[in-house]
């Protein structure tokens, strides 16, 4: 159970409930991620971070099912085990095939090889990459 | 300058200049970023991070600009300087925009602070989505 | 269990149960964490990290509570489950409300994104803030 | 410099230089840091970074100071060296003496010491801090 | 159970079915752990992953337990439960003894402890030990 | 330079010289790394510190190299550059080759990627490994 325990539904007061709403809403569901019913405890945040995430997860420059797939690839290398389960839903809801999955992860965990080999070896950034 | 020194192409061997000529021909480049050259020091780990990334960043279920962009997003969360210069150029090489550029930074950031938030409230993982 | 195992209070031999009674008596409690019953196989280690923590932890420029919430806001940060439900615990009873508990989840989560954001935008220290 | 490059206040539309304008009142200085800057590139980002800043570090529940440290803290765990300069110096600004940054660092030290102690020994949660 | 499952060797293709043999002989074991049951699903990062543990972890400069124990510290570093698990249990049948697991904590400990003071102190790197 | 500055020995008050002096004679040198003289400003954490270095650092179960290796690939683990450029160092004094030193760094970057792999593909401890 969350630290401080979990707010349903019918037990919310009014402000939380309109984020209730408008998370279904949006993402034309029934039911309420965990993770919101924690937040609710906070009404500041929880309108806060549902409004940033609706705001940076909507399409733009980046189609929405890239947006979660570099959702996973942060949770993977912060070994947040809500946080990927979570988004490795919503990336196969957006249409993440399990050919997909395995190429973001063989990215994921090359990635983070190649950053230790280059911190460890010291590598000076190229001149030609420079900003 | 790297810890154990970079090697140039004039003074590599042949096993390493193999490697070299197989990055500059599959990037359609004339040089060889640093990170290749300090790790030309141990020629197996060359090859075999060579020979992996260019499987792995190759096209597939997901195209190479995405991959990048994975790798821009492990890198930021990781800290990493050299490995953000260079998969940032590899990312506008491979057609990234400044707005791409933007949202993918805005996922990141959201991603890495909603990773606290779910684990600094022990959010459990949702039944309907566990694996 | 812990890798090693747990060492209870009657199985412990006379250096561990001293200790075992410091912590007991400084904390005025009548149990031992099971971070200190697993430490235990290790009594050179187990009496420095507990005379460290003493140390560091005691009132001085600030105060226990400022303390725990540091301390709590790195395990969230290095997503350790077991340190954030201890240091959480200890937090709350050194007076930690459910209202500092969530604008320490807050501050924790936006500078986790602020930090992304600012290594990856490449951003150069200020003049004025360069020590 | 930063990636996209950074925006000058004579350089900035309407919609950055509003931000910067309540960033300066809101911190009573001539300046804004190059962070935001570097976010300007993306007013949408620039607009809503700064708005959860100013929420989330107002007084409340805990004191500016104690924001502005847990700050520091999470900033020295994942070695981001600009938020890591420039929230030294703000709360340096807000109180912060040279002993307390001297405890601060010492807390996050040893919390990270112990987090990976925690985790290396496999240690389960205690049955009395459950959530 | 794993996102996309564990592939038994009862029901792996031949080409996966190489590899657990592969594993099994090297390892001089009946059995395959759940990592490669889980990556099987996609056979060349299975391939891949596996030859590059393969050379990577054979005798040469260093030798395999010296080489496990360096797994343990990076994976007890990273938090990753899964990883530390697996390769405890290989240190210990490379020959790792309970006072060697004990100090190679105490190690892992410390270092994460100092890389906090070094950067949080923003120590300028000596000119003697520049690269 | 460090945010509280670096305290030379010849300004240091006794109880810093006192340390220095330990240091020197205990690693045969004539000269203080800079990561002592900005913990100087605190001499409890100083003497504290070094104190648990000198104690964990010797020799013991595990022999002084092997120590500093695993210094090494916690410090590139988190990214330090500081910590990496000190430990290499004492590392090489300690009998690091370079061919040991590139097997060190071969482990470190295998260890996080197969780290990630593992969240990733969120696979479950083995029966036959769990504690």
């Amino acid at each position: 159970m969350a630290t401080l325990g979990l707010i349903e539904y019918k037990d919310a007061n009014p402000e939380v409930r309109a984020v209730y709403d408008e998370i279904m809403a949006t993402r034309k569901t029934e039911w309420v991620n965990n993770f919101w019913k924690a937040l609710a405890h906070d009404p500041a945040t929880l309108r806060r971070t549902w409004e940033s995430i609706k705001q940076i997860m909507a399409p733009g420059a980046l189609d929405p099912l890239v947006k979660e797939m570099i959702y996973v690839a942060v949770s993977v290398t912060n070994q947040c085990g809500y946080c990927l389960a979570s988004h490795t839903a919503a990336a196969r809801k957006a249409g993440m095939t399990d050919a997909m999955f395995a190429e973001l992860m063989a990215v994921v965990g090359m990635a983070n090889e190649t950053n230790r080999l280059a911190i460890g070896y010291q590598v000076e950034i190229d001149e030609p990459i420079k900003t």
